[in-house]
């Protein structure tokens, strides 16, 4: 219907800045706009980089990046996570050693860490006995007589502040492909819990019963019954409302229904009541299961030289950080930002900490923000329509370099969810990766109070980019990765 | 875009049959086409009485129509099915006594029954002992020795075949706001089973264990948790791609995680595992349930004067029967057709038994066809897209009086599914109710072959538009319900 129109009225283009039609159609002239940005927002030398990177059969720099970005995609795509055991992290994170605590994100040191961390971090102390009070853990942090350490240098994820000390569980995933494992604490539910920072008497109560009941029972259980395909439970959810990062309701009954008759069979009828009773009152319980199987099948996709490919997306509430498959195990980070959403009753944007947590490693696997179209429900939850939710991943399939056809979304024509976000298309569009998050108080132990979305800071891309291109001897300068 | 085009191009309009436009158009001419149909398929005295019960608050017809829709939606909208008891269905059902079978549909004596409905029952005789071998429960049969009745008259409903016997374990659901009461059996599962008129041995031993082993762990588990809140399930399921009709996987999910914890509190251990493991097993356990809720929301909502509100759709495979509110106990019956869906690999539509089965109570909730925007997923299993389902839940708001709040559909932008059928609004438009259902072989015991949409025949709506009418002494004449 428009083609004539189109054809036969048009007299100028005017490309990039609206404003700069605003005189010749004052003056009667018809003005087509076109959509255009410079590439890598005008910054000349990622331009020069992005330029080189680009996939191009007849540059030998350009095939190797297709190359290396074909064989990431194989890899992420090729993961079989399945859930096989549940055990003390010492036993199964590799360095969790001594006084040694895991931490959310990129590194920090204890004197920047941001409130919600540190009071799990108070909570982690005195939950294995290392001081008796949060006085005395305090100063034990102060004196250096703690070692902190990112989840994601040891294998491990854990949502907002991630904490893992030695002897609390954590669900061991395999990627039944490669034998690659990867761990997460167990998700404690919501209310005061030692993830938003609440170091009370019963979050120290509520963890010492998951380890001494829940986690050996569900270990009991995956011991008789077989490991747990969690690929199957995050397929299913994703066409049953989930998008595995901010609603797990679908794959929270999934797996409690699956894994009831051997919890059962292997536990006195009193543990067993006690574990599914958790199990039911807990619709966020696969968060932490889905967390470790997008790390599992992220990290055997990391390392591959070449690749501007994204493996890992974590906050620890002071700065986001990325790591990118051909850029080294370095972080490249930015200030983290306030999430963009809607507050519980009596809080506002003022009493949120800024962006937290290693759980969107779901975004990086293209689950959370980027199925959204599989889940409009939470699109109400963190204040938007369901119609913003199918925009959020139709968005993010123009930054990423798969559709993953495991994961397919039924509002989209069972399309597959948008995966391996390449940091050159973050650059050239401007299109920051989109971060489906709850909302923690800045202080520690308040909770929960909001969720919302949340963006990944572009400078982050633009540095990565910049150091793949350094590996490759393209480069002429930029921010170096921090280790 | 358009408008100008419109408004200066049209020359001539067509309404109604589109071929009239062809000559005109050949020679030329704008010809703008409208769609329209002439009421009740241009059927006179269907017209007429349509025309005489329309809303009219200034007609004592109109007005009285009116408000008797209104209470019947309002008593539709306020019931609140919730799941008390699994007992005998002798102990439940009234007038199950003695060699009595209930059957899905409307009646139907044992000459005339379909292929499965015919093997259900020879399989109900044996699992009762009332004869040893097929042959002689088929005798029985042929001597008038076994009395026959409509689920639905016994305040009952089961899925295809539906036969009820008396030693058989139902679910007892109850409107919390009334006290009403409906049954309906538990589901076996998939494979050979008495729905679709299976009876050997494997599915006599199953009903065995049904109703010695899992109905009582199931009873004892509700009356330690409480009643189960089987409207909050099936809201639940709605934004998580279930219909409740031919999906249940997420509404059974929620019903094994809830009933988990009493069932291993109240049970030996290998009784609970064995209960959860047929849970597990079978995603469309809950269909019963969704049936037993909906039967006990619309009896509540039947024989209220001058209403036009369908309160049943039930089928027996012979025919296809409607009840309606304001018309009486009796059905309006006419041919059931074979659905028009997707087969099984090695079977096709000559193998498919016409529609069966009491499960079209849930369309007549508003669930199953009708909110099958909710569950793209089925779309594609009976052969269509994700638009199509879309298509199917707007046309039926077409037909129907309400929008149901507790049952919202995130993809429709959390509307309510289309409830309360008015016959008026469908002889009007012609759209017939679409029902979401699974096709069984027509001979018995061969089991599902397909699923796919079935349409119910006008000719039900039609006759009892026509009786309702008679009862207000406004029809000409009309078909008269059978009871």
């Amino acid at each position: 219907m428009s083609e004539p129109l189109l054809a036969g009225g048009i007299r100028a283009v005017n490309v990039g800045v609206a404003g700069f039609a605003g005189p010749p159609r004052a003056h009667g002239a018809v003005v087509q706009d076109v959509d255009w940005r410079p590439p890598a927002g005008g910054d000349r030398d990622a331009g020069l980089v992005l330029a080189r990177l680009e996939d191009d059969a007849d540059d030998p720099i350009g095939a190797r990046v297709a190359a290396a970005n074909a064989e990431v995609v194989r890899r992420i795509l090729a993961a079989q996570p399945v859930l096989v055991d549940v055990r003390p992290a010492a036993e199964i994170v590799p360095g969790l050693g001594g006084r040694t605590i895991l931490h959310a994100g990129p590194p920090i040191e204890w004197s920047r860490m941001c409130g919600p961390v540190q009071g799990a971090v108070i909570g982690a102390v005195l939950y294995e006995g290392w001081a008796d009070s949060p006085d005395a853990a305090r100063r034990l942090a102060d004196a250096g007589e703690i070692a902190f350490a990112p989840c994601h240098h040891h294998g491990a994820v854990g949502p907002m502040a991630g904490v893992v000390s030695p002897s609390m569980p954590v669900a061991v995933v395999e990627d039944a492909a490669s034998g690659r494992r990867a761990s997460a604490t167990l998700n404690e539910g919501l209310g005061k819990v030692l993830r938003f920072g609440a170091y009370g008497a019963e979050v120290l109560e509520r963890l010492r019963w998951m380890a001494s009941v829940l986690a050996p029972a569900l270990a009991r259980a995956l011991g008789a019954r077989g490991a747990v395909d969690l690929r199957s439970i995050t397929a299913q959810a994703l066409s049953m409302g989930d998008e595995c990062h901010n609603r797990n309701v679908a794959a929270t009954s999934l797996f409690a229904r699956l894994i009831a008759p051997a919890l059962v069979r292997t536990s006195p009828g009193a543990v067993a009541a006690a574990a599914l009773d958790f199990l039911e009152a807990n619709n966020h319980f696969y968060l932490n299961l889905s967390m470790a199987a997008a790390k599992c099948a992220l990290d055997g996709a990391h390392g591959v030289a070449g690749s501007t490919v994204v493996t890992a997306m974590a906050r620890n509430g002071v700065e986001f950080g990325i790591r990118v498959s051909g850029a080294g195990d370095g972080w490249f980070t930015a200030p983290a930002t306030v999430p963009d959403g809607l507050y519980f009753p009596g809080y506002g944007a003022a009493d949120a900490n800024p962006d937290l947590g290693d759980s969107a490693i779901t975004e990086t696997m293209g689950l959370g923000g980027f199925a959204m179209a599989a889940a409009p429900a939470i699109a109400r939850f963190v204040g938007g329509t369901a119609d913003d939710a199918v925009a959020h991943t139709r968005a993010m399939a123009a930054i990423t370099l798969a559709g993953n056809p495991q994961y397919a979304i039924p509002a989209l024509g069972f399309a597959g969810t948008p995966t391996a976000i390449d940091c050159r298309r973050v650059v050239d569009s401007g299109v920051a990766p989109v971060i489906d998050t709850g909302i923690a108080h800045r202080e520690a132990g308040v909770g929960q109070i909001g969720a919302g979305i949340a963006r990944a800071p572009l400078a982050c891309f633009t540095a990565a980019l910049g150091a793949v291109g350094r590996r490759l001897g393209v480069a002429p300068s930029g921010a170096a990765a921090r280790e």
